[in-house]
This record gives C-alpha cells, sequence and structure tokens, in this order.
C-alpha cells in the first residue's frame, strides 16, 4: 500500500453545532496507530447557527465551518473543494450535529434533505473509485445520497434516523457503541460512536474497529 | 482509594487562544483508562482574544473562556470557582495558548506575570493539600504561583520558557514529548506535551506517563 494518507471531514468544532470533538481525535490518533497520516478538510460555509454548549442557548453569532474545524486540528486542514480523492487511501466522516446542521439540512428543519454540495462531490469521489469509507455516529445520514439505496448501515438504535435511512432506500442493522457494520460491497464501513457511547474510552473502542477496518479493506 | 475523581481544568477551545484540544482529550481517555472519573472547570471569564486558527488572524469577535472550553466536554464543565479539592483526588492542567492568555497573562504583554484569581485559588487548595497535580506543555508556567520557588518541572526545551521558570525560583529539567518530570515532595508531574509532540500518538505517550504518574501518587 503505497498511498498511506486518509481525508478526513470535519464539520465544525463542538458536538451541538459543529463535528463532535472526541470522535475527531479518536479518528485521527487510530489512523496514526495504523500507521496512517491524515488531512482534514470542511466546507467553507457558514454553520447553520452556534450553540452554547454549556447552557444550550443559540447566541446571535456568526461562525464559519471551516475556520472552527481548524481548531480541533491546530490549524492543518484544507477546503472540501480540495478534496481529491486520487490522494488518498479512504476518508472518514466523524459525527455531531455538525453533520446534520451544516453538511446537510437534516437536523435543520427543512422539508426536502440535502447534503452540501462540496462535501457531497467530495464524498462521491470515493464512491466512484470504490476506495473505503467509514462514517460514525450521525454521519450515516449522508450515505443514501453519496452511494444511492441498498447500502448496509448503522446508526446505533436511534428510531427517527434509522426511519430516515430505510426511507432513502439503505439497510439498517442495530448496532452497540463497539461494533460497526460493513457493507462489503461498497467498502463502507459504519458504527454508531456518541450516538450511543456513555464515555471516551466507549467511543475509542467502536471508533478503533472502524478505521482498523477502514484501512484492511485497502 | 475511594476518590477516584480528578479535576480538570480547561481555557478555552483551540490551541492558539484556549486550551489544546488533543491534550485535553488525551488527559480524560488515560483518566479513564485508569479507572477515574473527571470533572472539567473554566474560568467564566472573557477570552483575551480570538484566533482564526488557520489563517492567523485575530478577528473583532468576543468569546468567554467557560462557554467555549463547554465545547470538548460536551457542555459537561463547571466554573472553576466550584472546584473544591476535597471533593477530588487530584488536579490536572492540560496546555495550549489558552493557559498563557486566559489562565494568566504570561502571552499577552503584560510586564508583570499573573495568573487568574480563581484558577490560582483552585490550583493552590490542591497544592494546600499535597495532592497530586499534573500540568503539561505550557501549563507548568502556573506552578511558581501556585507551589513556590524550588519545584523541579519540565516544559521541554523551550528557551524563554526556561528562563522565566528558573527567574521564578523553580528548576527546570529538558525532557522529550514522551517523558515526564516529576517533584517528588510536592507531588507535581509534568510533560512537554505539544511544546514537543509531532502527533497525537506523540503527545498521548507523555500524556499517558503523566496520568499514570498522577493517580499513583496517590
Amino acid at each position: 500500500m503505497s498511498n498511506k494518507k486518509v481525508a478526513v471531514l470535519l464539520s465544525g468544532c463542538g458536538v451541538f453545532d459543529g463535528a463532535e470533538i472526541n470522535e475527531v481525535v479518536l479518528t485521527l490518533l487510530a489512523l496514526e496507530n495504523n500507521g496512517f497520516s491524515h488531512q482534514c478538510f470542511a466546507p467553507d460555509i457558514q454553520q447553520h447557527h452556534v450553540i452554547d454548549h454549556k447552557k444550550g442557548d443559540i447566541p446571535p453569532e456568526i461562525r464559519n465551518v471551516f475556520t472552527e474545524s481548524a481548531r480541533i486540528v491546530r490549524g492543518n486542514i484544507k477546503p472540501v473543494t480540495e478534496c481529491n480523492s486520487e490522494q488518498f487511501a479512504a476518508v472518514i466522516v466523524p459525527g455531531g450535529f455538525g453533520v446534520a446542521k451544516n453538511l446537510s439540512n437534516f437536523a435543520t428543519g427543512e422539508s426536502e434533505f440535502r447534503v452540501e454540495k462540496n462535501t457531497l462531490s467530495a464524498l462521491k469521489q470515493f464512491a466512484a473509485e470504490n476506495k473505503p469509507a467509514g462514517y460514525m455516529c450521525i454521519a450515516p445520514i449522508l450515505i443514501p445520497s453519496v452511494y444511492g439505496p441498498d447500502v448496509k448501515i448503522t446508526i446505533g438504535n436511534d428510531g427517527e434516523v434509522i426511519e430516515f435511512i430505510k426511507k432513502a432506500g439503505c439497510q439498517h442493522q442495530i448496532a452497540r457503541y463497539n461494533e460497526i457494520v460493513v457493507d462489503e460491497t461498497r467498502n463502507v464501513v459504519t458504527t454508531p460512536a456518541y450516538m450511543l457511547a456513555q464515555s471516551i474510552k466507549e467511543a475509542k473502542e467502536g471508533i478503533d474497529k472502524l478505521v482498523e477496518k477502514v484501512v484492511s479493506l485497502l
């Protein structure tokens, strides 16, 4: 395997309006532990909103998904428009509400589901080349738009999200925080992560399995 | 050991104007792996400034250290004024410029060094009871103010910071990213973390050693 670099797509900084921070750090750590380097990307768009993570309030602030994502990775991030699948062995999408509010409109109250166009374009490149892809937590909601129907995935056991996935024509398999689901045809690996994990240690179990499986599919 | 809970002090969210995110996540993970729970605290004060982590710019935004710190820990944070050392076995302070800009004025250009008063008060409680304390990355700059002179510590090998520590009367010992320095008299453990680490994996080596040593001192 000559190309040992994996693209990781971020959606902000903080579980309630951006990427789930623990999931990002644990993903990058697992890649390093498997001998892979990583490059993070995020769309250069305004966040859906800003949430005070302590109070739950929505202050009248405007933040940018790309700029905030840069916080998690010490500034080492590129716009998702520069994500060229030819340069990477695989792609991984950590979760957090940023996936449901910034990378898509799943949790914004709009009626017609859509994925942010440049994010969708980047993910579709990996799908077209059948390169391994890992989606964790709420991120599997993007999969039907990227791959079409019939993909076997998990988002844990949340009824509302399972219904969405089934309506989109994909197969849902209930899984625990420390389990992965693999679609062998499309090389897609999913794990519930913080949809079910109660601690960083628990989240790490599923994420480690996801990353190990993703790189084993290369 | 009946009290298996450790207090962790945060200074914002993002290495350049707040807490170093990887260091926080790795500290909490190491505590969990050692069978300890954790409670994070931060001072409820305005950040010194906000830095765009990609561009390095300083936008005209106002953010709060407590509110931003909450992002890393999914909202599970308390004001540092509520940090009572009697409820905890030990305390750990991760690094990031937040320690040098929010928890103290080390990097703000002011001439007289001072530590944020409520942070200092909390840390002094642990010192007075001789409870184990871990300081990583740039956080050891707080130690002379908390403990007084003669403490043996490391901040890696940065000449300017070493000079500050020596002027404050403490002893500095050069260390690598995967090494710790222990002051056995005061139960203070330090490690360079991202003062020297080049990856999350490297940072984890030193932080794991720091956490293991801190809990072994109980």
